[in-house]
């Protein structure tokens, strides 16, 4: 009995700080243990995303946004204020590291190595030796050095990561989870406030992936049969979470 | 003291087979143990591959051109006879699997699951569970469930696959090793009949990689510094094996 939680994001911004999630994740895999040259995949699409898209002004608001409210909370009553000081804290140090880095993705450009692998990795199963001989000898280097070279390739990104991984642990602790039921597989609501993101969390027991959409007020959830790829007509039950 | 090998094709049709060999290898890899969503990468490339070009009709006159090269093979004293017999057997049976199999990857096409994945991979960072829902639930089936469909994916291109593979080791056979040496870091032959593939082995202590160009008669091989990233001026200690 697993029980899988899917998100979705119902702007532009959470949607883009999803993604840079993701891929940090994906980075700490293949920094944290040997995947070959799988490790390439979530380094260029890190690269690919921050060049195209500078994302560093939304994050410093968003980290202003989050200590505003965090000061907020330190009124309440039976609030752990200590945890509170400890979040303040990493956002604030954050927000130094992200105003001291440069431009993202300019260090890795350089890297001759890394610029023929990405030119070359685009093509389909263009991973040969003939097609890439410095890549055959990399491989073959101890996994410790290769290590070091994910290190220092993805270190740039690091502030900026970790500051979008902390502003959507936020985000997510601002709503719990509660119970709800999709009749004949279908769900909809309204929300009083603005959202950024929805989470449906479901035991994989019922065999169905939810389809999401929405805007900021409003959102609908289709779930599918995933064997028969169709929307199912079952009553399901799920607990969903409506997070600012 | 790792001994690499690198392999350069001297014709278009060998660098094929070589790149769909290195597809098999990795399919392979992905079948035998649990690669997460890395499995599709070898799958659409190998889907991309043949799409584009139909191999078969090379790769049925190669057999027949290895089956005629065994069958001279047999004439001669001192040739383990029930190697070769087993040799010809197994191109024989490739060869009747290749003629009963229909158009490849046309049954992975009309796979809705396969297809909804193949256009999102491309994207960067496009593995969300927001962008394929599906994709998440998939990923948490248990790893047995996920090996059979996989085993089922690429079931229709083994048969091609397992041909070239078997086409590449005779070629590959058809030469021995012998030492060679790169003054200043370059080496250049010529020979007497049409090559399909050079292959250079190295220690990987030397630090540095082949960058390997020629035509059918006539090849060069320029030794490459790796943490420079430039052409060496050492003398370079290797093994060549230049195969028809």
């Amino acid at each position: 009995m697993t029980n899988l939680i899917y998100e979705q994001p119902l702007n532009e911004k959470t949607r883009s700080y999803l993604r840079l999630e993701h891929l940090a994740t994906h980075i700490k895999q293949v920094t944290e243990s040997d995947h070959q040259h799988h490790c390439f995949e979530p380094i260029f699409s890190l690269a690919d995303l921050t060049e195209r898209c500078d994302f560093s002004s939304d994050v410093l608001k968003d980290i202003d946004k989050q200590v505003l409210l965090l000061d907020k909370w330190q009124a309440f009553p039976h609030v752990d204020t200590e945890q509170v000081c400890a979040l303040i804290k990493e956002l604030t140090q954050a927000k130094a590291q992200l105003y001291s880095s440069g431009r993202l993705g300019a260090k890795l450009k350089q890297d001759k190595f890394i610029s023929a692998l990405k030119h070359r990795f685009s093509m389909p199963g263009a991973c040969c030796s003939f097609d890439l001989p410095q890549l055959h000898y990399w491989l073959s280097l101890p996994w410790q050095q290769r290590q070091q070279d994910i290190i220092n390739w993805t270190e740039e990104f690091q502030p900026l990561l970790k500051a979008i991984t902390l502003i959507l642990k936020l985000i997510r602790d601002s709503s719990e989870f509660i119970n709800a039921s999709a009749n004949a597989g279908f769900y909809q609501a309204n929300a009083d406030k603005a959202l950024s993101l929805i989470r449906v969390r479901i035991n994989a027991d019922q065999a169905c992936y939810p389809t999401i959409s929405g805007s900021r007020n409003r959102y609908a959830i289709h779930f599918v049969d995933f064997d028969r790829q169709k929307h199912t007509d079952k009553q399901i039950t799920f607990s969903l979470a409506a997070c600012e």
